[in-house]
């Protein structure tokens, strides 16, 4: 990635075309741990309007209510902190659950990783890519679309690992579907651990699956650590309209309780499960996930959380969702604004797409969703690489396409640099009118950092192309996701660490109903 | 295209699905003839950021200076007004060049089209969207990329002008490689003039080229109507870095002379016609832009002009220009204030990309240039559809899709509804948690006009999907193109006009030293 304006890089000791090249080849990515925003956040909505929307949020919980089925505990937190409950439902009066938030969430926290280098920033002005979440299916050009087995999944891992633009391993990268269900948490939590040393995502299909996520981080960071840090993110769905579950309940409050983060994503496609202006939904997704970054709070005051945002739109032709579309741009754009003046970290969608291939669909709907993403100030993007098919499928090709794209806006981010070497006044007189500026001193200086170049875009003449088989950018990434795999290297992991977290795992095994085979 | 918020629309007779569809497919599409953005623009450079470029715009101007080439009017003009001049190389007292644009250029203006209804306005919140302009090539997934053909060029024409997401007819939208090349304008302007009703633009490649294309109109639109109207545009580009040869500004004299608009475009490929660094190549690009918006200026005061902008990238590592790039993205918004901060109309490019066909390499650059041109705030937006391989080709498939992105803008550009429709209070009252909002009476009542669809974006399951043939959207582009071209009806015109126009030309090919044939 370019660092612009910078001067402290190597000068080249041979001029013209091979030296350029030869310090070129030399450079070294820099792979920072997480982006950090230099550029302003795009401000869409007014003063006036953001009051609009966070005064209509308030009132849908005061007035429509949210109901928590089945979990005396959070209606108990809920009621001392001075809701109203009727049968499950809760109402709440204007400012309470603000109140509740702000009194005690943090704005920003480190999740730790392993590696302590790749420990993660989230929130301010930090800015965190991490895979596709969810899948049951994958796809790639050679074998299709099937469903996502434990190898599949160990691929994923190591494609994130070995990406420079993804700063996280993600959680449930597709799922392991050739695993009994109970028992796919610990086969996926070990493999986050074991091939990666970036940070992960827990379980949050039961509240039980959360505690075992919980208890193996013990494992690997340590009982004392992991009670003073955040090492662990789960990312819950709220059952959008205005509804959490007893289970999705207990998982947020079993991260919350050990100190860890919650994700609380209200769940919305527009026309089913919320209005469809964009507004309405845009409200009734703050007061979702609002109520959920709360009941964090109530758990444990200070326990990290995270906001999110998951508001889509519908093809009301067929009523199939649609990304990439305008409608939740907009929303991207306001919800970033409301998370910052509540305080909060944000979470959005990354490269999200309705698209089965990696063609121009694909591509197109995942620029739609990210631009918005980073200039809304996004903290953690989630499905920032993978997401194919309205999030059904995991694509192999669509994977580090998409994570070339984040590179690009690791360049963006930094946004322009404006000192002596970036205004190359010595370049202009050196050069002049009417000359070029390929050989200049300023071009040489400059030469290893200048300029972006995504490895999977072709930019060679159509002749060059035509000769090296004419292949589309999917072809090329599917040569590049082989060829990743194929110089993969492990990182280090203590034997130690290993053989436990291998103990804790088989214990749990054998405690639960199903085998491992 | 979605006008959200707004309640006037016709409520639907019948309930339930059916009721739906028919009220969806009853729904005019509006096509407004460009777009007034309701959305702010982004504001990446403080105050301090651009007063920095603009002093070094104007220290380039002052001490490197800047050539006009064989244009002794233009030598004078500047003089007059307080320029130095050395051999053929003018310096500009800093300042200078902003008071001459700042005296007399016009903030906004009117390009007129043959039919009112589609005139645009050009600065201030609009945005037009023009078709990719001077390909020698085009491209279709049946033929495969070819030297473009006048039969190529009146494809384009109608597919613009069937296009609502398109606003402007455009120029050179494919170099009709069959016609001799000095009578080329003439059948291209006539084109543009019979086949559509959309604002055009006309050539540049002489001075007496662009008089014919000015004599054109004034046949089209009367002698009168020219003399105080805009209605013709022409794109000249600067012969970066910093000179600007005599041709060129013959040309962009006489369009001023006419009381028409040059569209004065610096042409920079960071590393050959500028600097490495972004923020230099953006001051040149401001400087050379300005010298020529001033030009016209001092040739007629008052004259519609526009700031042009296209800079771009390199591939380092084969010299290869680049497009969709984090750095060109960068100096769309820094350019969008300075353009604002000047009070002259801008120019960006759109849908621009380095990819030889239309796959996700070509769909992700050209995201990467359409939405920082909007966000910018461009006025005028050339190449937003079609263009391919770095503007080599005009590409059939890449024109569809990309004028559905831009119609993705158009719903974008106007913000979001915050009246009481779009809260949508009662859909919470009427449906309440957990249930759905698809028969809501909000539902219903909003149906019509809620989220934009594209076209060309399949949505639909897998397996539906699968049975269609299992299509990239290059596939269904291609469809829709032969579609659209079956569908063209042309508009219609006077045919004492058209005679007119017919016979200017055929007397001016009499004129010319080739046949027609």
């Amino acid at each position: 990635m370019a660092m612009h304006g910078e001067t402290t890089g190597r000068r080249s000791r041979t001029s013209g075309r091979e030296g350029r090249q030869r310090a070129r080849a030399d450079h070294a990515v820099p792979a920072p741990p997480y982006l950090t925003r230099a550029i302003p956040t795009y401000e869409l909505l007014s003063e006036d309007g953001l009051l609009r929307i966070e005064r209509h949020a308030d009132r849908i919980l005061a007035e429509i209510g949210f109901e928590i089925r089945g979990d005396a505990v959070a209606h108990r937190l809920f009621v001392q902190a001075g809701a109203r409950l009727d049968g499950e439902r809760l109402y709440f009066p204007p400012g309470l659950i603000r109140a509740i938030i702000q009194a005690s969430a943090p704005s920003t926290f480190i999740q730790h990783a392993r590696n302590p280098a790749r420990s993660v920033r989230i929130g301010g002005h930090a800015t965190v890519f991490s895979p596709a979440y969810g899948s049951p299916f994958v796809a790639d050009l050679d074998r299709g679309r099937r469903y996502g087995s434990l190898a599949d999944f160990e691929n994923f891992v190591r494609l994130a690992y070995a990406s420079p633009y993804l700063h996280h391993s993600g959680g449930t990268v597709c799922e392991p579907v050739d695993l009994p269900v109970n028992q796919r948490h610990l086969a996926m939590l070990y493999a986050h651990m074991r091939w990666s040393d970036k940070a992960f995502m827990g379980s949050v299909t039961t509240a039980e699956r959360a505690a075992d996520s919980i208890a193996l981080c013990r494992v690997l960071f340590g009982e004392d650590f992991v009670e003073r840090h955040c090492v662990i993110l789960g990312n819950v769905n709220v059952n959008s309209p205005l509804v959490l579950d007893g289970e999705a309940s207990r998982v947020i409050r079993t991260y919350a309780a050990a100190n860890q983060a919650a994700v609380c994503v209200p769940f919305i496609l527009g026309g089913a499960m919320g209005p469809v202006t964009t507004a309405a939904g845009l409200a009734q997704c703050f007061a979702e996930a609002m109520v959920c970054v709360a009941l964090t709070q109530l758990e444990r005051p200070g326990a990290p959380a995270i906001l999110g945002n998951f508001l889509s739109s519908m093809s009301l032709k067929s009523g199939a969702p649609t990304f990439g579309t305008p409608e939740p741009a907009l929303a991207y754009f306001a919800i970033g604004q409301l998370a910052r003046r509540l305080g909060v970290p944000l979470r959005c969608g990354g490269n999200l797409c309705a698209s089965k291939i990696p063609d121009a669909q694909a591509a197109t709907e995942s620029a739609n969703s990210l631009w918005p993403a980073i200039l809304c100030g996004a903290n953690f993007v989630l499905h920032a690489a993978g997401w194919t098919e309205g999030g059904l499928t995991m694509g192999y090709e669509k994977f580090v396409l998409d994570a070339e794209q984040c590179g690009l806006f690791a360049v963006l981010a930094q946004g322009m640099a404006l000192d002596d070497n970036a205004l190359a006044f010595d370049a202009f007189e050196e050069v002049g009118p009417g000359k070029h500026f390929l050989g200049s001193a300023h071009t040489l200086r400059n030469y290893e950092t200048a300029f972006f170049d995504a490895d999977l875009s072709d930019s060679n003449s159509f002749e060059q192309w035509s000769e090296e088989g004419s292949l589309d950018s999917a072809r090329r990434a599917n040569r590049k996701w082989k060829r990743m795999l194929a110089e993969y290297v492990p990182p280090p992991i203590d034997a130690g660490t290993d053989e436990a977290l291998r103990a804790f795992i088989a214990r749990r095994q054998a405690a639960l109903p199903d085998a491992w085979h």
